[in-house]
Parts: structure tokens; sequence; C-alpha cells
């Protein structure tokens, strides 16, 4: 049995570093992310520059990116989506949250108006690649830093919509890195009775140390789907004490530890974020990336 | 439902720091713990200075420890069995493993003869303390750094005649960090079938990054007893790329989100280990503590 992984540490991981990271080293970045092995990549995103500003060079990004790869970029707005499509991108994600107080914080809308957005920019995107890929994001899946615990019920109205209104996928996301197994196996049931499972994707953070043990409880229950990032760049800017994306490393190997495909080269996925570290002056702190790294020396 | 937790870092955590640490540093760590709610402690060893630098004052630290806790002590022979008589030490520990390559390379004996000397200690404690508590430790019961994967049958050997020589409760230990929780499933109900259920603890390593989604597998088997270390302190020194003791504070916050109660101040666990972090001019680390100390902050 295989797992799918969706590599995000290029836009997600990236996007809060308050240091500018070369195109280069982006480049470098994500050719050794897919010569590890991973081919979905989300590269960048297609957000106003003021917004995140490490971002603003996605259109110079987008032509360099590697041969083989699957890449996808968020797409916030019509204006993000013309660009997107000026260069060709045929799988855009879109951005929205099961919490009004945390999209209005998050990106100035609610979470209806943000439908409205969406149901425009997939609608344009659709009339250029029917047959390209839309993935919608429900951040704050299990707790609001603003507004609290969210019930099952509404993470899964709104990842409802989103399917209805033209995702071929929907990733559901921790967005704070709270929850536990228990707050998984409460809601995946839920979601799979109004989505087919296999348009369901987890996006754990491992803020408090819960995200692998999250993954293997949403495997119990079929999902085949998982978000994560390279050294576990990135987190949450909007939520004091967030940061930290779960690690590509740590997840691919609790997956290949536990009889399930991925895919990857583990030693070549440890090193694939070097570039970006050794330019961000980190050591390398995801835990079984470290663990591989130390075997190799 | 509430969950018991073994708190090892003044021992575990703390046998493999090169850097002295005070005696009063120890002490102001210990009363930490206690405070946070912690109150079985493993406190220090009896193990020879010269194999153990760092434990060398176990027969100074032992009169401080702050009042009502119950602490412990590693004895590895009967030599710091008199030691700890002599000190009115009346919870020890014992420790071998799962592979004779690594009870070899790690205390010099056979598991065989690990045996025999723990059944002299054992014997002599119980001529004192016939109430008293003893602990085996099983370590490298998953995998050993030197001899590859560890059958449950062999582990399940060990722990059984660790039982039959006296010990209250056994510790099942992977030591080098790399277990999945495929592996706990198959392991714990063999185990069961051997020992009954609250006489096994286990004592995981969060080296890669699975040590909570372990903890998580084990409760769906009943078990409800592990060991942990505040910060993360501590690992395995003869195993390369170890390192990384579950921490304390990460298993709390899991289980307490669980609903599992641990009867445990998780701010004040946060900022037990300060004082020795600070000493060894090191940050916290363990994701759930940082979460924690942030919060704070």
């Amino acid at each position: 049995m295989s797992v799918r992984i969706v590599e995000v540490g290029p836009r997600d991981g990236l996007q809060n570093e308050a240091t500018p990271i070369p195109l280069a080293t982006k480049v470098a970045f994500i050719e050794r992310l897919l010569s590890a092995g991973l081919s979905e990549i989300e590269a960048t995103s297609f957000v106003s520059p003021k917004w995140v500003p490490q971002l603003a060079d996605a259109a110079d990004l987008w032509p360099l990116l590697p041969a083989g790869g699957l890449y996808s970029a968020l797409v916030p707005n019509e204006r993000g989506l013309d660009r997107a499509l000026d260069l060709g991108v045929d799988r855009i994600a879109v951005f929205t949250a099961a919490s009004d107080a945390f999209t209005t914080k998050n990106i100035g809308m609610s979470i209806a108006e943000s439908f409205e957005v969406f149901a425009r920019v997939i609608d344009r995107f659709r009339g250029t690649y029917p047959q390209g890929f839309v993935r919608g994001y429900v951040s704050t899946a299990f707790e609001c830093p603003y507004a609290g615990r969210i019930e099952p019920s509404k993470t899964v109205e709104v990842a409802s919509r989103l399917i209805e209104l033209g995702c071929d996928e929907v990733s559901i996301g921790d967005t704070i890195g709270v929850a536990a197994p228990t707050e998984v196996r409460r809601l995946t049931p839920i979601l799979k009775d109004a989505i087919p499972v296999d348009r369901i994707a987890y996006h754990f953070h491992d803020t408090r140390g819960t995200a692998i043990a999250n993954v293997a409880e949403a495997l119990e229950h079929g999902v085949r789907s998982f978000d994560s990032s390279a050294a576990g760049l990135g987190g949450c800017p909007y939520a004091k004490g967030a940061g930290g994306n779960l690690a590509t490393e740590d997840l691919a190997y609790f997956l290949e530890r536990s009889g399930l495909s991925t895919g990857l080269d583990l030693r070549l996925l440890a090193q694939a974020s070097l570039p970006v570290l050794e330019h961000l002056g980190r050591s390398p702190s995801a835990k079984a990336q470290r663990a591989l790294l130390s075997e190799d020396a």
C-alpha cells in the first residue's frame, strides 16, 4: 500500500521566513525534493508581494521549475489567478478556514466571502484548464487561535462547500498544531460521509508533537494523502507559539517503517532542505532528518 | 481515566551530559518536576562514577531530594546496591536488553549474566525492603543498533524473566527510537499474554518522531504507564544518531488533549527543566514545551 505526500515546503515552509531566499536556492531546494522522489510540490503562491514578500518571485520561479514534478501554486484571488494563468499554472490551491475569526484576520474575508472569490477563481481556472487540479485548504479545522475549538460539523460544511465549488481535493489543516488523535477519530468519519476519502488530505502541524500520531489515526480511517514540509520549515505566522509544519522526513520515516510505500529516498530527502537551511544559518532540526543525516555522517 | 508517567530526566536525561551539572541545579530540577505534579521520578544511578561521571554525586543527591516524591535509582550491580541501601533507597531499577550484542557493549555482560547479577541484587534488596519497588528495563526491545531487528518473542522472554526474578514492573524500551506503531501493535498483545498489563511500562525514544504515535498505539492495548524525560533530555550514548528521549511535555500534552488525566500542571512542567537547560546553555527544544513557554510569554 502506498501513501501520497504533498510537499508544501517551498510555499508554506518559506512564506514566513523574513530572510530573503535567492531564487537559485529555491530552485536547488525543489530540484532536491524532486530527486528524493517527491512528485507533488506546492512551489509558490501568487499572493500580493506586499503580504508575502518571500514569494514575490513566483513568476520568476515558475519557468525555472525542474521538469518531472507536479507543481501547484496558491492563488488567493482573481488577480493571483491572472498571474498564474499567464505562466501556464495548471494546478492551483485556494485557502480558507473553518473559523470566520481566522479568515478575517488571515485573508481579510469571512468564510462566505472567500467562497464567492473561489467560485470565480475556480470557474475561470476551469475555463482554461478543464482537467487542471484544484486543491482547497480548510485551515483551523480543529481549533482556531481566536475562536477556540471548532465543531467537526463546521469543518465538514466548509470542506463540502469547497468540493461543490469544484475543488478536486480538500486539505484539512490543524493550523496551530493542537489536535490529538481522538479529534481525528471524531472528525474523519463525518468528513468521509460527505466527501470521498480519496479527495481528503490532512495537513497536520507538529507544534506540540502530535502530528505523526494524527497521521497514524487518519490512516486507520483510510486517508492516504498527507501534506508536509521538508525540515519542518514553516508554520503559521498568525498563531502565537505556532510554527512547526510536520516535517516530511518524520512523515516519510514513519510511513516507510510502517510498511507503507512513499517512493522516497529518505537519505536524499534529509538533504533536500540543506541549501535553504544553510542560507538561513540554521541546523536541521526535524527529528528523522537529524537521525538520517547522522547515519550518513 | 488516568495515565502514569515515570519521569526519568534526572537519571536517564542527565547521565550522558558531558558538562557537570551542580548538585543544587539537579535538586532545583527535581523540585520543579515535583511541583509540576510528577510523583515518580528516577533520580539518579548508583553506577560507577568512572562510567557515568555526571551521576557520581548520587549519594550526595539522595538526602537532598524534596519530600513528597517516589524516587528510584538505577542499580547496576551489588556494589551499587550497597551504596543504595546505605542511603535507604527503597525503589530501584535494573537494566538489561533484548539483545546480547547491546548488553555486551553497554553493561559488559550477556543477558544471561545480567540475570545472574539481578537475581542477587533483587534478593538482597527484598531482604531489606520486602515491599520495595523494583523496575526492570528491557532496552533495545524493538531493534538493536548492533544486531538489528529484535523478535517480539525475545523481548517477551527477557521481560518475563525479569518479572520471575522479582521485578514489580518492566519498562520496555525503544532505545534507539526507531519503532513505529505497527511494531507496538505486534509486540504488546504477546507481552500481555506473559505479563499483566499493569506491570508493563513503555519507554519510547522520539529520535525519529514516532514516540507519541507509539504511545497512542500502546494505550489502545491498555498500557497505562510511560517513561519520559523533561525537555526530552538524554538519549542513548551507544547508538549513533540516537538521543532524544520522549519529552515529558509532549507526552503530557498529548495525554491531556486526549482526555487522559496526568495530574500535571503543564505550564509548571514546561519550566521544570529550565535550571538544567540554562546551565547547559541550551534553549528548550521539546515541541510542546516550546509551545507552552510561548503561550506564557
